[in-house]
């Protein structure tokens, strides 16, 4: 199989573009820049491009039989600052990416969607699929909004795609900037030896997802054609608190973090009911939170030294 | 208090002026044109403007209490040969208005949503605000995404919203294009002995809101500031082909429709459950279809007579 990555030199793309090419997948990415942490990967074909420009999404489709799309332009702390761009940058772009599919025959979509935010403040704990939709940032409402234009397409025109509600992921190669996640925010700091910031009082609970394991199931939802909705997490929940100890532990260092107000478009606590991924790919995730984040550690670590 | 009425010459929009006048209300409109079938209205401050514009719509917003929001650049029938015109028309301009409410200080909506799209083909019957969303039409999505927008702004930011999503609208004023429901439509034709099409076989039933019996739900809510999503129709089904007879039996004409294949957007048969709307605004409609229908097809003679 053929399969177009789209975002795949992200934080996430690059894990699922090592899942592709180890299973013997022909792989080819289509993103804004190359990878931050290391070399092409050799075998896939790398289109450096915007997919807002017509001529270059074209191209990217040409012969392909999927696509993985984990493209984002926002991250749900930037996207109730500029909700338009967060439209127009990612709602607008899927939109188009779909009528490119179809003109090009490709049927097959797997769409990282975000469990984090499509739900909402949670009425039920964990939270499956069927939970009402509610979010609170432009980022949630956007993901909402592509999910039902695959859905039409679905009706429509035939096409396949699987949705993944993704946890929170972390992991190797997760980016530095301090948006992309807890996690690696921490680390990023402690190996610098910088300030570290945490939002509330350490009660804000989240799904925590290493970043393999969420590789793995979008290489399963892709070998197996079936459309739906799937959350993708752990199934277990983690409070701030909790993770600056095991932090602590990891590293070895004494946290001293500084408090900041909460942030309103925090829901208080979400973990996700995976069961439906579970069931339907026979996916698991394998790794323990702890020894993923000792494993992001020693990567973290090996970068800074490199630098 | 003092309203605004964006679309407020539109077909609805002219049938929530006329019920906020009467209640003694003071009411400006904004809308892209005039009315298309009389003068405007005594009393009303008429401001001839597209809401893209930035200092239209703040000049708009200026001074008011609430707003209605019943414009539309796209309908149902339309919006998949365009979503990308129907995202940037309609959901950017919401978000857009969301804003300058915002920084106005006005913190009531009543906002018109669809009935007959956002939930796609119905599970139940009749069909629950609780129903899944799974529009198969760029119009549907677009008006869950600005459903979603609005509870966004009601978490974050403290806006009072009615969610109105309506049935099938009809009744004196709805537009001659062809376009805006059967109803007007065949009535329109006929009064210019025009040939008659339908799509399907006749079975499609929907669920007809008479336009006052709409509009005084528009003016209930505006009231009563109440937050929540609300179904608006009659409760009752009634297919195509129980239009067409209750049609000739009001116009004594013999009807000869083209039979024209059914569309893919079209689903097989949606009425509403409108009890919340019900118990909450202590609303009904009070108009019978065949009687409706008779009040419209006079207008509709009285115009074809004035042309």
């Amino acid at each position: 199989m053929k399969t177009l990555v789209i975002g795949g030199c992200g934080f996430i793309g690059s894990h699922v573009v090592d899942s592709l090419v180890s299973a013997g997948g022909e792989v080819r990415v289509l993103s804004r820049r190359p990878e931050a942490f290391r070399a092409p990967v050799d075998g896939v074909d790398y289109v450096i491009g915007d997919m807002a420009e017509a001529d270059v999404l074209a191209r990217s489709l040409s012969g392909m039989d999927a696509v993985v799309h984990l493209a984002s332009t926002t991250v749900p702390a930037t996207s109730n600052l500029d909700p338009e761009g967060d439209i127009a940058g990612n709602l607008i772009g899927t939109v188009r990416l779909l009528q490119v599919m179809r003109e090009a025959g490709v049927r097959r979509m797997v769409y990282l969607s975000s469990g984090g935010t499509v739900y909402g403040v949670p009425e039920t704990d964990p939270v499956g699929e069927d939970h009402p939709l509610r979010p609170v940032t432009s980022y949630g409402i956007v993901k909402v909004a592509i999910e039902k234009y695959l859905h039409m397409d679905h009706r429509l025109h035939g096409l396949d795609y699987a949705v993944l509600r993704a946890a929170n992921p972390y992991g190797p190669r997760q980016g530095r900037t301090g948006v992309q996640g807890i996690i690696g925010t921490l680390l990023w700091r402690l190996s610098r030896n910088a300030p570290i910031e945490v939002w509330g009082d350490g009660s804000v609970v989240r799904d925590y997802l290493h970043v393999r394991d969420m590789a793995a199931l979008c290489v399963a939802a892709l070998e197996r054609p079936t459309t739906g909705v799937f959350n993708a997490g752990s199934g277990r929940g983690t409070s701030v608190a909790e993770i600056l100890d095991i932090v602590a532990r990891v590293t070895g260092r004494r946290l001293d973090p500084v408090r900041q107000p909460g942030r309103d478009f925090d829901v208080p606590r979400i973990v996700l009911d995976s069961g439906k991924a579970r069931r339907t790919f026979g996916w698991q995730p394998e790794m323990a939170l702890e020894d993923g984040i000792a494993e992001t550690w020693d990567w973290v670590r090996e970068q800074t030294a490199l630098t």
